[in-house]
């Protein structure tokens, strides 16, 4: 099947049926990532108590997990969640905000990638820090690497880890160790609005729960964001109108404009 | 006093008063909580150490208090600072986020229900829950049964509780037990905005402060609130510009706009 | 330098060198201030566990600390981090959210001011309460006093500190304790949004990285942020729409509106 048409699919199932995805967040980015995940068409659920969590991941369609502004009382949670998940078959995405900044991250980071993320979201410098690369020292959560640099890092880690591994960028790779796309769409101005990341990670937890292959799933999911963010800026005047539009643009994503605008090669 | 006078009344010392309300809510929802309470012309607060809530509710003039995200080491605060508005006789507000979804949210909210909330606000499911309905499994935090489901379990729930009941859903019903008010006011896509009921829990706590009867202060709040959707998507392209325009349409509403458009029977 | 120029060179500053910032902040500001500093062109870094925060001081440029929603748990993380910026003599700034309201608040802020903040940035309320007025009850975290009250407190704090104090309000108060600037950039509407405070604390904290002076930097800051505000006014309908106009007016400010737009005397 054509990537297009496969989009247009898993689009449609997402819109259909509403995965509810479980969102371990920080909270930066809830109310960013519960609004895109409810424009695209799924249902968020933030959970992030111990106490509470396997029975959240028993009802939800897709597990996401993200360390950014990390507190040692949610760790256990974090992987009490990812635990119930990979038990239950469910998929599960990794998103490791800053992970270069603290050992308390980057601890956290190799505790969750020991239960097998179906996905790993992140920009050059988390994805070149979770590979091992030396000598990367990420400076803060924004980062400092050009996603080409990280293609390599990116394919060994897929491999070691048998996942998917997302780098997002000005061009944003996914690759399993094996196959790789590369993904043109989105706009320079979003990285200038808190979040996205962490919001295409709930939203590639939708298209996982959907989806059959989670390659494609997760490469469906990277482009049609970034495409609803090429959409909204055509009429944005800055950050804060694209950020606004983005969510209109989620909500308005229809087959002939994912046919239009998806590029993917 | 036509339901329409008593309306504008209340809005109109909501505006002049301006009440403090406490709001211990999710960080999911914190933003627009905020946003919205100062929006229609009140004054919120956030507090949920402890250490500091019984000092926050001596200062306010209504309580609110949502179990959202929920984390153990916030239901002592929970419980204080209902049990402090509870003895100062001032007017508080429950919001049941997510209750069926598990148990240790429905063991808080056995234990808040205890303390005799004055209003009790939430979707269908979350109602159904508390109403001790078998065979209500909550799906999320977002309602998977219809507000005329709930209506009975509603009334039931609020003679048995004395307290005023709001069910939110396409039709919202608000009741006391005896008496029952539906309000047709509101827009489909509000709920692809997250919070937005967290948001009027806030502003029904604002309307309490400064009116005698639960019932149709609640009905107001809950009936301006979708009045300001409706006008906010009348501009709106989709959830992200309806959230930005339905801040403007409640800090914009004035007495015209209220009696040409409540919409409670 | 004329201060329009010095505006206009430490602005460039920020644009070029996008200092990164480390806030410590409430989570109902987070949102609104992870966005106004990567708009303006910074770089945020939210981080409040005890076991990274001196990592990450060690990365950031500058540090800000926010008192809003304090839970205990984070106190000692606040206190670390302040510490680990004075040992490296870079700068921070203290904003004492609602300190007025508890005790939990008020001996947090004494604790923090011991560490000699570079900035201390409030309401006239406030500051008030921090310079010890006796008789000044916070009403919440929105002040209940005017600026122009909070003058004489203000000068008095920040020689006993050794500290730029900022007072914002309908005209904001910037002083060192000898010299005093006023500033009258700013909206009516800008206190109807929640959280602007917050963001130009960690906007504050962009310009004291780049510049010498603490006292024009921190004047600078508060300008710029009034004037975006004004900008976004223009095209607003509300305090929904200035919110996401105020994004976009500060990431297009440019020398000409600084120049055109700056009323500092």
């Amino acid at each position: 099947m054509d990537l297009s048409d496969h989009a247009c699919d898993l689009h449609r199932r997402v819109r259909t049926r509403s995965p509810l995805v479980h969102c371990i967040t920080n909270p930066v980015a809830m109310d960013t990532v519960a609004n895109a995940t409810l424009a695209i068409g799924a249902s968020p659920v933030m959970a992030h108590a111990h106490e509470e969590v396997a029975e959240i991941v028993a009802l939800a369609d897709a597990l996401t997990v993200n360390i950014g502004t990390l507190v040692p009382e949610r760790i256990d949670a974090m992987l009490e969640a990812a635990r119930a998940a990979q038990a239950a078959g469910k998929p599960w995405v990794f998103d490791p905000v800053g992970v270069g900044a603290t050992r308390l991250r980057r601890a956290t980071a190799q505790s969750l990638l020991a239960l097998k993320p179906t996905v790993v979201r992140g920009n050059a410098s988390e994805i070149m820090t979770l590979s091992g690369i030396a000598g990367v020292a990420a400076r803060g959560v924004d980062s400092a690497r050009d996603s080409a640099e990280a293609e390599t890092p990116a394919r060994t880690l897929a491999a070691s880890l048998g996942a998917v591994v997302v780098v997002t960028g000005a061009v944003d790779i996914v690759t399993d160790g094996t196959r790789s796309l590369r993904i043109a769409n989105g706009h320079p101005w979003m990285p200038r609005v808190t979040a996205l990341g962490c919001a295409l990670t709930a939203i590639t937890g939708a298209f996982l729960a959907v989806g059959d292959d989670a390659l494609s799933s997760a490469a469906v999911a990277t482009a049609l964001f970034g495409l609803a963010g090429e959409i909204a800026a055509r009429d944005a005047r800055g950050p804060g109108s694209l950020r606004v539009g983005l969510m209109d643009a989620l909500y308005n994503l229809d087959a002939a404009a994912i046919r239009a605008g998806l590029r993917v090669t």
